[in-house]
């Protein structure tokens, strides 16, 4: 079926599941939207996420869309279990498949999640893991500094390292096996995470799930994409197309040409 | 005239002025607005910075206001030049007073300013303190980090010591002997800039200078309020009144009760 896939975030960090989308799924057309003017969630109220978040739903239903996703762990945790009822579009978000493969990838049944203020407190993750296995210990630490240095650009270095030694300590003491990412951005200071955390621990990154549950559902509705053409992608932004197309590079490992500002959000 | 004094910003950092019109003007009702569903400011375009105090603005004068304060170094640097042209009520912001005092405080004629990316970029300190005294060399940084550490409550330690020493160094090393401190919320981690620059360097606050400038301003088109009474101070957010009012007390010196949300911008 010759309709795009709609992926929305706050911000950039979305584009690492637009990367494992194009990966997965080259056939598949792809309108992303990036939140720019109102980025960041995570610190937000749970009342303002779910109305950006149904305002961002709203702007690629107009783009005619055959499933949505939620490429936000703010957003996925906040507000998909709300936005999920009100919509006959598919709509998966980062949550299920990052908790899954933890789960699947534990071995001393303790993982830690990280994520931002707003992931956390919702304990969304928690929940969904403790659902999968009773018997798992969540740990879990907002990491609100991670994203703005990410954005910044700075993926190394002593000064976000000596942030994440700070922040992961109390995960570190609780002996995890298996870390979630709980965060788009995370994946570009995964280094650095790898490092504190040391190499006895799992970093799991939801991106690749999403990519590859995105394919699952799309093969089960019978909504593939099956002309055997190249997918097109489109990129809209609610504010700063130079800003996100600096950064974007970075998050999909490629540069993006005509990012278009929408004031439709 | 018993009328408040209105207030803006893009979060908490403005509390920083109202901190300094309550020491100089007891007197005086103030309606503070925090825009917290949309901060920050500092990464966003120029039209939206715009845009977004165009309705900060139009929310207080809804609240009957007699003047309105722009508490807010982005806003100010960026919007503040389009919209004093717009309304009739007389709109000051934290620039031009900041600049006169540096201007006045530095003797090598050599001058820091450190704020948001939006506040360098617009480029309005340097035009300001040039126009005030053109043999003024301007030198400028943004410190992007600075404003997620303090609303993370990160005020010391080696973390931000961290990065306030690779933000500076440019600035150390142009020997400025006068630093402005272009965003309400560096006040907070003025002793870890002070640690960096070292003491041969004057750091300006430019809360105290406006608060200076609104009396004058006040005083000299007779809209001081003369009654005697001790003034009101409400104050209103457009999202998580919770955690405005847990920052506030950082800024403000004191907590604050009875934070309304509104959704009126």
């Amino acid at each position: 079926m010759r309709k795009p896939i709609g992926v929305f975030d706050s911000g950039v960090g979305g584009l690492t599941v637009v990367k494992e989308l194009i990966r997965d799924l080259p056939d598949e057309d792809i309108v992303y939207f990036g939140d720019i003017a109102r980025v960041p969630y995570g610190i937000r109220s749970r009342e303002t996420i779910i109305r950006y978040s149904i305002e961002d739903t709203l702007f690629l239903l107009k783009q005619d869309v055959k499933l949505i996703c939620v490429a936000c762990n703010t957003a996925s945790s906040v507000a998909l279990p709300v936005i999920k009822n009100h919509f006959k579009v598919p709509i998966i978000g980062v949550l299920v498949p990052g908790a899954r493969e933890a789960v699947y990838a534990t071995r001393n049944k303790r993982i830690g999640v990280i994520g931002t203020r707003g992931t956390i407190k919702s304990r969304s993750y928690e929940m969904e893991i403790k659902q999968l296995d009773p018997k798992v210990s969540v740990y879990t630490a907002s990491c609100p500094l991670f994203v703005p240095f990410v954005e910044e650009g700075w993926y190394k270095g002593p000064e976000v390292l000596s942030v994440a030694r700070t922040y992961l300590a109390p995960l570190k003491q609780a002996r995890v096996d298996t870390l979630i990412l709980g965060c788009t951005h995370y994946p570009l200071i995964k280094p650095v995470i790898a490092r504190v955390m040391g190499p006895g621990v799992t970093l799991i990154d939801s991106a690749k799930q999403v990519a590859i549950e995105v394919k699952k559902i799309l093969a089960s509705e019978g909504l593939l994409n099956t002309n055997g053409r190249k997918g097109d992608h489109k990129f809209y932004v609610s504010d700063n197309p130079e800003w996100f197309s600096d950064l974007a590079k970075s998050f999909l490992g490629r540069p993006i040409k005509n990012v278009r500002k929408t004031s439709n959000v």
